[in-house]
């Protein structure tokens, strides 16, 4: 199968085979085609001959292509109902693209959901029937997989974990709502910790390091995560916040959906590591009401950057 | 089947026919049973008999029993783990019963649990295949449906909404622990805030009417709902942040779950009507990210006091 991973800025598409080894990667800036389906849609099309050239095989080899789509789908997976990075609006991408692609069976699915089902397959939750992933990043998603399924939810759009209400009525949200734990605990919100404290006076090494006190809000988590390392007393206690916020998310879900395990993943973590999955964990067990589950493992992802593209194969592989 | 409905002061058992008609009912009381299992293992086998009879029936036309448990069950549903009201810790109350019935097919279930499932079935979810149901009482319980089952999680444990952070920091709730739904919305929440204000000098017409000041936190969910009727500003208030709470975790179950509908249910929501309904989802709506799931029903539970004793019926009928 070919696994798609489609994001406002490139798209990767990688033959995988059954045992979930990635045979070809072949990427392509997408950020000119913003509000040009077509011409997009050409490109993931043109991406997928790529990816099956370069693992010197035909296309009639293929069996199906799987795509992740940074947006929201209908509950058929036919239509992309809004992908606000790539300007798609009810966009039928499903039969458009198989039509660019000899008719060959095409799979559609939201990337973040893609990547959980990945984690769940192939990586930190392999051989789970139950799971609940949380990728914090610029924003927080999820994913959620039960009786070994990805679960959708009635209008596909289950597994938004970063728009659960944490702390009604503070920090504001992308989605413009308040208290979600995408407001509380994402990198924005780490980042603008640090700003706020740094214009009350606050000392840290992120600034004066080529960083001016306003920029502080554009770091990246290689900086904070450069920061923790080096004992910065604020950035330490900002990425420590969202840990914690993560965490009460993480007891929250234990006590919602009783998974197998809960996986953490995304920019953020991944940056700053154990450490952070630590924080998330000491903060979610008090809050664990079932001794049984008490001690539901919170881990790490395995898949790094490759998630989006082995989901959208193994999204591939369910047709 | 006959289905059975443990609490802590009272056991109800009842036939229940193939179409969910509830044809018998048997009370006792089980307060004075508390911490002696057998004797009230007996008395609930002396119930299921007693419901038998009262539908002119003989054991033997009895295809299996269900219990709902007002506690924690291990994940075979054989063990009760703890059931504090009626002091019960790793009691294999399953087989106990079976033996005291002749050998007969006995199924255990969470009693809220049961609720749910039997508003999924028989309620206000009728013929639909995910809910959420959401009983606000002296405490908060609930319990998930989805793909037309109950979720009981990897240890039974499923369905803790009322565990779950809304507003962190915030509330201590009976489990210990801040900011859950249960300490911010559940009936204890609403009395503890008009106490808190009639303290500080607000008026009610709650006080002066047979209540003391300091009787305020003892009110029951009907004193509350006359007091509300009666356009009573501080209970009408008080009810409504309940509402708002609870609101917001639909919208965050919205989110996260995507359930066909939401359910609520118990005394508090029971007394109060439609009012509490609308309160809520007025809150949730705006929180609701999919446009597709934006007006996802959260509607009224259907069954009252019998939504416990037909739950254990479906359970029962289940084995």
């Amino acid at each position: 199968v070919v696994g798609v991973d489609l994001g406002g800025t490139k798209v990767l598409a990688g033959v995988v085979d059954h045992d979930g080894k990635v045979l070809s990667r072949y990427k392509a800036k997408t950020r000119q085609y913003k509000g040009q389906p077509s011409e997009l849609l050409d490109l993931i099309a043109e991406s997928v001959h790529g990816a099956v050239g370069d693992a010197h095989l035909e296309l009639s080899a293929i069996e199906a292509v799987g795509v992740g789509i940074p947006g929201a789908l209908d509950p058929t997976r036919d239509l992309v109902s809004v992908a606000p990075n790539l300007g798609w609006i009810n966009l039928p991408a499903r039969d458009e693209l198989s039509k660019r692609l000899n008719g060959i069976t095409v799979r559609l699915e939201n990337d973040v959901r893609n990547a959980a089902l990945a984690e769940s397959v192939l990586g930190a939750g392999a051989g789970s029937q139950s799971m609940v992933a949380i990728f914090v990043g610029t924003g927080i998603g999820g994913g959620l997989i039960a009786h070994g399924e990805l679960q959708r939810g009635t209008h596909g759009g289950a597994g938004e974990v970063g728009h659960t209400v944490i702390r009604a009525g503070r920090g504001l949200c992308s989605c413009g709502q308040k208290g979600h734990l995408e407001a509380l605990a994402a990198r924005p919100a780490v980042t603008a910790y640090i700003a706020r404290h740094v214009k009350r006076g606050e000392k840290t090494t992120l600034v004066g390091r080529g960083h001016g006190k306003t920029d502080v809000q554009y770091l990246t988590s290689g900086d904070v995560e450069a920061a923790v390392k080096k004992g910065d007393a604020l950035a330490t206690r900002a990425v420590q916040r969202s840990a914690r916020y993560v965490g009460l998310a993480c007891g929250s879900l234990v006590n919602l959906l009783d998974p197998q395990l809960i996986v953490l993943g995304g920019g953020l973590v991944d940056a700053i590591g154990q450490q952070y999955l630590d924080w998330a964990a000491e903060a979610a067990r008090p809050h664990i009401l079932s001794k049984l589950a008490h001690d539901t493992p919170i881990v790490a992802a395995k898949l790094g950057d490759d998630a989006g593209l082995l989901g959208a194969a193994l999204t591939a592989r369910q047709a």
